[in-house]
């Protein structure tokens, strides 16, 4: 957990961030998505010092994101697993992994996507499931939601503002 | 930019932690998303430290997510513009977004995404682009690319190993 208190902003982002906000944390996770489950497996592939991998997997599973599980008794030995909310992160790191693809792999790509069906690349882009139609900064704006706080509607109010300045091409 | 060098692992998911693996940075994009430009700004919208602040605005800038245009010149002031690269971190957001929607907000929703044309809410999800199909952990798994090296072979292997034993039900 970060010192600034993320997860009592009002704002599902600053949320998510206080669960993986710092790259260690979305690193394990990369290594849970590539079947890695034991401690001693997380720290060769990172190369990360043992004090910090202990700490930022009890971060992890207080937060939710990872279980713990006895494999071993004598001696006593965890393994760690996703749960269904360290699942559903998965769209986050592949888009992530869509962008580090794009901008910052002058070489070319290191890692790609596969269906595991036609064997073909995958090309992972965000969509509105109700309608099919890609999510662009054109067409889709982020709004005050049921559960938004004065604070939020303003916000919201002010990024209108400027989208509509912006449009006109007036200064906000 | 951070201590380790991710930048220099074969990984996409690493280098791009290494351009916004910090969540000052990541809730600066977002607001820039919100149509936020000016150091005043930010500074009010997060409650950051005026030189934390600038530390995280020339970092971005530095790994090219950000521009500085100069507005006035007396007293002399930048803004800050996303960049192509800055506007393309926008689906890591939103998938963030949806997650933190999903999992983290017991009251309900304080933000949504809005469709302009519709006006209803839409609902952001993974698809293959070239298929139109959901990506999901069943279908579609991460694989060596054409720029590979040794280690992402050796560890996509170990990957698929492990994919296939927990398909057989045997331990990997």
């Amino acid at each position: 957990m970060l010192k600034t208190n993320l997860s009592a902003m009002p704002c599902p982002i600053a949320r998510s961030l206080d669960r993986v906000g710092e790259w260690w944390s979305i690193l394990i996770l990369r290594d849970c998505f590539y079947g890695e489950t034991r401690f001693d497996g997380f720290k060769k592939s990172l190369g990360i010092a043992p004090n910090m991998l202990t700490r930022r997997l009890n971060d992890l599973v207080e937060s939710g994101l990872l279980e713990r599980h006895r494999y071993s008794d004598k001696p006593p030995r965890d393994e760690y697993r996703l749960t269904e909310a360290g699942r559903d992160f998965r769209p986050v790191m592949l888009a992530m992994l869509a962008w580090g693809n794009k901008h910052f792999a002058p070489e070319g790509k290191t890692i790609i996507l596969r269906d595991s069906v036609t064997g073909a690349e995958a090309d992972p882009v965000l969509v509105d499931a109700n309608t099919g139609i890609p999510i662009t900064l054109a067409r889709h704006f982020a709004a005050a939601g049921p559960a938004a706080t004065e604070s939020t509607h303003q916000r919201m109010h002010r990024a209108a503002e400027r989208r509509a300045a912006a449009t006109s091409g007036e200064p906000a």
